[in-house]
């Protein structure tokens, strides 16, 4: 069958389109700027070039409809008619607690998703208008929902809730849900690969680091806690994000420059993090870049990054027990050689041992580099993650009717003697997403 | 010299009275409910009964002439005139970046200290307040200044800096600035006597749970971490205040209910913490009563707390490196063996083994413990705490022009041979002040 991927976020559109009978990518892509303007779209058929078409995309729906006619197209396409793709899978952010696994999207389940949309405001009205657009275009096969929230549903109620008022729980669904899911599930499982054990008895620490970044603390394969929480703004600094903050500072600045609950919001979002730190940067290359060059700005940024991250894994540590390994993906965790070697430093207390040579080679999102030292107890991985596996696979096994859910679903990708046969496009190498 | 303490809260004045040449404390108390109505008086006098004298105390200036009259009054007093006191030591909530030290205090210092109130508007005012009545009640007299935030500021750079827009650091003064300083300061101190170190070889973890709470990292002895931030309302969760929290909540919130900046401040300050979660309860006694009555928001209320500072001592574990010991103080964190123990469960894989039994026995406000299991190579340790000899001695020290700052002087109670000579009066038991 072949199968479609749909990532879609506020500003961009993502696919992948599977033949997964054949374990292969037929072809993968993303339109950029959408709404926005100027937007353009850079596809890439596996072995050939990536092609970069600009046309206006004003909304998702004209996003798809391009994917689309490109997917079909003589020059350019893999299928030769849309009647080939025999099923969809979305990523949706937000799941809330409804959503433990993925499932068949119905009108119910379409209701509760909107109904989320006050939970994730920015995300899932994106996937919204990415579903809807998608069942209009490809009527009459099965679209599939894939939630970020859903592998951390694991988690306890010591680690969800708040200490908030509890009737902000009972009545707003104010909460720790976490996302990156099926990021999370996917290097943990490749982990579990790589160390030669059931993921059901590893203990994983699992750094998502891209424009967003999640960390994730994962006990007997479960996701036991994680950085993000009610939205993706908590955790580490990221890039534009500002990640753990006082929760008197937004208040207090409201009052002092007489700014709205809604461009704090913003702020907190769009202009904080890296970018806030050095005042230009959010891209990690610029800003190693610079601080390489002198700028202590962008020096400051960089070590607060690293801090952050390795107070994280101290945390998660003192919540999982005894640790198999950590594992860092997406753009940065991948390609930021120089971040891992600045998180890692002085963690040989708890067994953390890295390999500086074997860190500075590993920067490759198409294979997997163990960069602990041979005597670390604790192994340290680099895993590309590959969320549209998920999206697929969890696409496929629901319309087969073997999907359970992403705690005791066994993943293909699970297996070791898994081989990588997808491949991401140059336009995603840099960070996995808005996510 | 006799030297007065003065410690003044939102609601509240505490004092102590010591006769510093022969190492004595006078006596001590707490004007509670001050402002609000139904204010009280707890005075005690070491060796004898506390007694409770009820008076109105509609603003911090009466309550300390309540102080000063009973002090001097014949019946209940210590001293025969006012004049007999020779310098008053204030602690101050806020110094900001400007003050690193304690100090006499001078026009200067009061304007600096004013312009601080916007930092920590219930505090900062409250303290202006008491030292304001405090100049008029006793002239001609020093005043000096201890600052709750002098002792972190050796923190870094990249632990004290935010990932929020640089300029709100320069034109607002938005970092980490951490509080409870003085008993960070006290315990550690007291901690590296007790190893038999010099304070600036010890690496130490210091809890301080009151009503408020935070927890320091200390490398070399001095502040390398704290987690309170701006404002206290960061870091663990409290008695009232919710500590870290998704930044995304409070304008979500004030979005969805329409609260406003200052009601979403209250909220998170008054109407959070154990008391948000548990619906009904601040002080710690009820919710472990109920929750082994069964109460099941009482029991997350009471993981919740644990889980969040076991989570801290991972971070800061991995901040700091090999670590000397785990100091636990102020009325939670002396009193409440039960969460010192939930914290520390499977901590063991850090070296941290806790002696069941004797922390089950470490529930005094008069001696210090050690709790760890004698093979345990961190210790742990309950010390009960002193800020109030941090303020005498400070305005001793800067009377007698041998005064440095808080990471270098010599304080007496640093000795191996340091006798606790004061005394904490009842009212002052169940937790340390308001902070």
């Amino acid at each position: 069958m072949i199968i479609l991927t749909i990532n879609c976020w506020s500003y961009s559109v993502r696919y992948q389109l599977f033949d997964w009978d054949n374990n292969k990518v037929l072809a993968g892509g993303t339109v950029e700027r959408v709404i926005i303007g100027d937007s353009f779209f850079d596809h890439e058929i596996p072995g050939s070039p990536t092609v970069r078409i600009e046309q206006d995309c004003p909304d998702h729906r004209t996003a798809i409809e391009l994917i689309l006619r490109t997917l079909t197209s003589s020059e350019l396409g893999v299928i030769s008619d849309i009647s080939e793709i025999g099923a969809v899978g979305h990523r949706v952010a937000h799941g809330g607690e409804k959503f433990t696994h993925s499932l068949l999207i119905d009108d119910e389940v379409m209701a509760a998703v909107r109904e989320m949309v006050q939970l994730a405001p920015q995300h899932n009205s994106n996937n919204i208008a990415g579903i809807e657009a998608a069942q209009a275009l490809l009527p009459g096969i099965p679209h599939v929902a894939i939630f970020d929230t859903a592998f951390h549903q694991t988690m306890p109620e010591h680690a969800f809730i708040y200490p908030l008022p509890h009737e902000w729980y009972e009545e707003y669904g104010v909460r720790r849900y976490g996302f990156h899911g099926a990021s999370h599930l996917f290097v943990s499982r490749r982990a579990a690969a790589l160390l030669g054990k059931p993921a059901t008895q590893c203990n994983l620490i699992t750094l998502h680091i891209g424009k967003g970044a999640s960390l994730c603390a994962i006990k007997n394969g479960a996701s036991i806690d994680t950085s993000m929480g009610l939205t993706p703004i908590e955790g580490a600094a990221m890039g534009t994000r500002c990640g753990d903050i006082d929760p008197g500072i937004p208040p207090f600045i409201m009052q002092e420059k007489d700014v709205s609950p809604r461009e704090m919001d913003t702020i907190l979002n769009m202009k904080s993090g890296m970018l806030g730190i050095t005042g230009r940067y959010k891209d990690r290359r610029d800003i190693i870049r610079e601080m390489e060059a002198g700028d202590d700005r962008c020096r400051l940024a960089f070590e607060i990054e690293a801090y952050r991250l390795k107070k994280y894994i101290g945390a998660y540590l003192a919540a999982i027990g005894p640790l198999d390994a950590l594992v860092f993906t997406a753009g940065v965790g991948v390609m930021a050689w120089q971040i891992r070697e600045q998180t890692l430093q002085g963690l040989e207390i708890f067994g953390i041992v890295l390999d500086k040579e074997a860190n500075r080679k590993a920067v490759s999102l198409e294979s997997e580099m163990k960069i602990s030292a041979n005597h670390s107890p604790v192994k340290i991985f680099v895993i590309p993650t590959a969320e549209e596996l998920v999206f697929a696979e969890d696409t496929a096994a629901i319309l087969a009717g073997t999907y359970t859910d992403p705690a005791h679903f066994p993943y293909s990708f699970a297996r070791a003697d898994f081989k990588r046969t997808y491949h991401l496009p140059d336009s995603n190498r840099r960070d996995a997403g808005e996510g």
